[in-house]
């Protein structure tokens, strides 16, 4: 596949050729983890109590509902993301990018209680193999009393990444009571992230118009593709939503309320050189498709299209093909 | 050994109770490498294409150099530091550590041309290994050029850390020649490191009036112990200069101008916590005690029992025994 061959036509800046004029003017919000990504390319796996130099090293601002902000920015989707970081360097540098792609962050709560602790990962160009040390970030994630203070008119979606589950139902239990004194057109769509295999994350199933479920935790629940774990798990979910669920190079599937299953193919690019993010990449893009009244094929087909597209690139600048 | 059993005593911040008085208006000056050490502790070695957590993440300012200005200010010595730095959120966080230990940085060059990568270090808590992922630094050292617009009258001991050799060489002409025509309580001392097994490094054993050559490179040069590396190398010393040789838990050796060998033991502290930077601080010590007119005896000991300190503590700031 080459990159002419995507079949979609979108602005790398604000405002999408395709959807332009049907976005309105609220946003979208991601509500989730944002945090320091520094990402060494090595040509061989460092041997314990061993000096070697890396290729090359990166920053990158990472964290599953930072990372979405991203994309949809780039999509042309104005969005705003909600999570906690602390003050020090790390801040700065996250800060600078988050306003780089113009991501609304008056929500982002500095709290003081932690230092400036950064993910790790050892990324071997030789295997694509990816070693992730994990920092202790320490930090309290948005309780469902800091969302309170959300003016929720300003959102037209709301997505959570799955973490603190208990606080992220309150939080979808008040968007529900907004919507419920709310006429269609002003109601807020949500969407919910279950990526790890964590037991208190599952709570969130019955929740959220939207659920994207990870092919991590479809095996878990002992599923070997995505279409049977979309008929095992679709009980869980509530009455009319959507589940969904990716599985890297196969694809993904997803399930509505009429029960069939739709797929579509990956796209995945001529050389593999970058897939941190790629799962992130391919919910903002069925975000993006199905917040601008895109079928869910259409959906799944744009989100499979772009996170092949991104696998295929560093980061995320260029997951768009270029303009003639 | 017990922190109380440590036959020093100086303050930990400026100024030494045994000392004090005599170190003159003049600095302490020491050239070489500033960067961002990000040390990972772990309790197991992560395994190639995992993800696992860290136990804890500290930042810290590394570089032998700059580590060695860390150790002179807390010995109490007001010194300098040269050396250069990318501007960005890494330079946010070395200046402000700089600036934490008074240490004067009006020399540093900030370079655009580089972005701001750190060195990882992965230090396991149960093997005590400490694995290290150099960065691609890319930014270059200071050269003689910058170095003649150094106002020398303002230092009394000027250190280099190997590195960009063939500059540094030209730099220690350019005091030699202010020395010759200075009477001998303006000149300036100077001192030389040589650490890393690098051909072009030797070049700098004719250099300086304490040369210190590391373990790794004395072994290079076929040695089996310190002694033997100082009888060795000293014909490659300077007339009248003093060469000496770290080993580790075996201490410490030195040689002046009389050809005998002095020796020192090493310090252990009960238990090993951090060994990152301990040669900086036994070079560092070595400096502050001879530059202070200490006997090279004196300067060894006392090199060895900070530097052994330093492996009992994190970081640098208890480095001294606390006051009564």
């Amino acid at each position: 596949m080459t990159c002419a061959s995507l079949s979609f036509k979108v602005q790398t800046t604000r405002g999408s050729e395709l959807y332009e004029g049907s976005m309105g003017d609220r946003n979208i919000l991601c509500i989730g983890l944002v945090c320091l990504d520094i990402i060494n390319v090595v040509d061989k796996y460092p041997e314990e109590d061993t000096d070697s130099r890396c290729l090359s090293q990166r920053w990158q601002r990472g964290g599953n509902a930072s990372n979405s902000c991203t994309v949809l920015s780039i999509l042309g989707a104005p969005c705003a993301f909600m999570g906690s970081l602390a003050p020090g360097p790390v801040a700065d540098f996250v800060m600078a990018d988050f306003l780089r792609y113009e991501i609304d962050v008056s929500l982002l709560a500095e709290r003081a209680e932690c230092s400036f602790p950064a993910s790790v990962v050892i990324s071997n160009v030789r295997t694509g193999s990816r070693t992730i040390l994990h920092m202790n970030r320490n930090l309290p994630d948005v309780s469902a009393e800091d969302f309170s203070r959300v003016d929720l008119s300003k959102y037209k979606w709301i997505h959570w990444e799955g973490r603190n589950a208990e606080e992220q139902v309150k939080m979808i239990q008040q968007v529900a009571l907004y919507n419920s004194e709310r006429p269609e057109e002003q109601r807020i769509a949500t969407s919910v992230e279950i990526e790890k295999t964590r037991e208190p994350l599952y709570q969130l199933f019955p929740h959220g118009d939207v659920v994207f479920v990870s092919k991590d935790v479809a095996r878990h629940f002992g599923f070997q593709t995505a279409a049977d774990a979309l008929r095992g798990l679709y009980s869980r979910v509530k009455k009319g939503a959507v589940l969904i669920c990716a599985w890297a190079e196969k694809g993904a599937d997803a399930m509505g309320p009429d029960g069939a299953v739709v797929h579509s193919d990956a796209f995945p690019p001529e050389a593999l050189v970058d897939t941190l993010g790629a799962g992130d990449t391919f919910n903002a893009s069925v975000i993006f498709s199905l917040s601008n009244g895109k079928s869910l094929q259409e959906a799944l087909s744009f989100g499979c299209q772009v996170a092949g597209r991104k696998c295929g690139v560093h980061g995320y600048d260029d997951i768009l093909p270029r303009k003639q």
